[in-house]
């Protein structure tokens, strides 16, 4: 099934990874449950252990089986990956490529949806933040992300290394799309974000594919920003942002800085989505796997709960979705400042849900 | 001559510009004459009417003539360059690549050297900025902005636009050393942005040059952050950061939002260096032409100024370079919200030159 209302059951593929992924996703899953119980939407989840702890254990990354059987499902929903910085076992692994873009890139996740909010009483780097409510539609198959890269005389005095951003306007125009149809159901207020004036056939495409989809939106209010002076704004003005258009490199480094203003990457969600529903689509928080506080209880499971009210909101279960964020906003709105563990702020969460 | 101090006369090229570039060039002038009053230095300078004005005129946008003549000096002043954003005959003109790029690539300004300050008083958007005191050395000839790109079908839903990333041991070498060199001179504290997780190629060669420099250099702490991450510190820690080192377009991306955090892009200089001496050096505030306040002595010559202390600095005159950096000190200090003109801002630091 693409979407889960047409049945009463959801396949779930858990992800929990490594480093604080699987304590974020246990409170994920407890939230998830909370705002389904009793709805008669039940989620069969299979847990896939994947990651650097699996890399070490087996030398496997994410195998063609695995990735068989990940696919299967209707939707998946991922802690992080990662192992500690520096471990030497590790030097050669890159877990993020073959593993979370991998997936990314085999399911066609062509859409990266960050939404940014600020919400009330979250305190954040910013003196004056003002109203803080946008997404991030990041393209997610294309760009400098592709790998088509590489190097001669590796190591070398005359080593040259280069990195191709490959764009294509099948992928460009599809992501833009979306991101005006979101912009529809928004404030009608679209940004385009590149670096037209360098990278002039990267940026050329998206400029192109904006002007030409902005046509069939007459009411959409287009604008554009190189990322140089878009970086400026997320911290002068990041108000003036409804709807951001950009690649998937720009998105990455947008995403985090616009979490970082909305008061830390320990609140920011995301969805890795295939519209189409030709894949399933992965929901992960925007934070990595924090080996260094790892099983010690003090990661938020925030980002990772709201990651769970995308994925219900994506499976068309859009009354839960917005339960489980109206009772991320209650906890959020009472937070004193006092420190809970990664599990108190789950069961809190998972309890008004329950109330 | 490649230090001024080995003559009493040296040769600068001025580009004021478009745009507000005039205005602010006007006030470093002034600067500069003051600065070096009385002290047998004199600076012999050539206008260079460059720009959208010329372009817009001529049809030229940078002619190997000008080319030649400019580098036949011993430096140059440049204020800023770019037309009104959407003028319909600039279309096709790209100023920025034609002219700011190709000057940068033409006389091997590989060191974008952009310093990042918070002043005591000047009003910034972070809430708690804490010490803010940092350079970024912006590799700038190579990496994203080579030029390297290309689109077929261009306009069709066929279309594929690449863009290459290329990077040499060569190039990330001589960068990376003068990096590591200005760290010895500052707090030896070092740090590599790149998004070696990704880019594996264009990341891994500077990561290798880095690690194999570093050996020369056992007193310089070294650490690596992806480009995400950096943005997030820049934000919430600035005061973690003395050297940053980093590709053209992550430098690009960095200093932008660096200059905010500092107050704003008023206050950001930079210099286009070759350290080498075989070309001249270029000097100019990180801001853009701001068309829009053009000619109406709204904008802030600071930025201006402190390049010309960057240059006086890289012709060898520290004195004279240091002096300009307390005038302009000084004049932020006494800064009490009301508003001046560009040539009133330009007086007060030319009048404490000359007390
Ligand atoms: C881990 C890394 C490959 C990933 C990315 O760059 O996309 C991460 O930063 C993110 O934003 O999800
Ligand atoms: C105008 C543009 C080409 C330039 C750049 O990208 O280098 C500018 O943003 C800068 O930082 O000097």
């Amino acid at each position: 099934m693409s979407r889960a209302h047409e049945s009463t059951v959801a396949k779930l593929a858990v992800i929990p990874g490594d480093g604080i992924g699987p304590e974020v996703v246990a409170e994920a899953e407890k939230v998830l449950d909370a705002a389904t119980a009793g709805t008669g939407i039940r989620f069969d989840k299979t847990r896939f252990s994947l990651g650097a702890a699996r890399y070490l254990e087996t030398g496997d990354t994410l195998t063609d089986d695995d990735l068989a059987a990940i696919a299967a499902h209707d939707a998946i929903l991922l802690g992080a990956v990662g192992g500690v910085p520096g471990d030497p076992r590790l030097k050669n692994a890159n877990i993020e490529r073959g593993l979370l873009l991998r997936l990314r890139f085999a399911l066609d996740h062509y859409v990266n949806l960050r939404p940014s909010k600020l919400y009330p009483g979250v305190p954040g780097p910013l003196a004056a933040p003002g109203d803080i409510d946008f997404v991030v539609v990041r393209e997610g198959t294309e760009g400098p992300y592709v790998g088509n890269g590489g190097s001669i005389r590796t190591g070398t005095p005359q080593e040259v290394a280069n990195e191709t951003s490959v764009n294509t306007a099948f992928g460009v125009e599809r992501v833009v799309r979306y991101a005006f149809d979101l912009a529809e159901r928004r404030s009608k207020k679209l940004t385009l974000v590149h670096k037209t004036n360098v990278l002039v056939h990267a940026g050329g495409i998206y400029q192109r594919v904006v002007d030409a989809v902005a046509q069939e939106h007459p009411e959409v209010a287009v604008d554009y920003l190189h990322v140089d002076a878009a970086t400026i704004f997320l911290v002068t003005n990041p108000g003036r942002f409804d709807v951001i258009v950009t690649d998937n490199l720009f998105g990455d480094i947008l995403t985090d800085l616009a979490g970082a203003v909305t008061g830390g990457i320990g609140l920011a969600a995301s969805g890795n989505i295939n519209p189409d529903g030709a894949f399933p689509s992965m929901f992960e928080p925007v934070h990595g796997s924090a080996p260094d506080i790892a099983g010690q209880q003090k990661a938020d499971p925030t980002a990772a709960i709201l990651s769970v009210a995308l994925l219900l909101d994506h499976l068309g279960l859009q009354d839960q979705a917005q339960r489980v964020t109206r009772a991320v906003e209650d906890d959020i709105a009472e937070r004193d400042g006092a420190s809970r563990t990664t599990a108190q702020i789950g069961d809190a969460i998972a309890g008004r849900l329950q109330a």
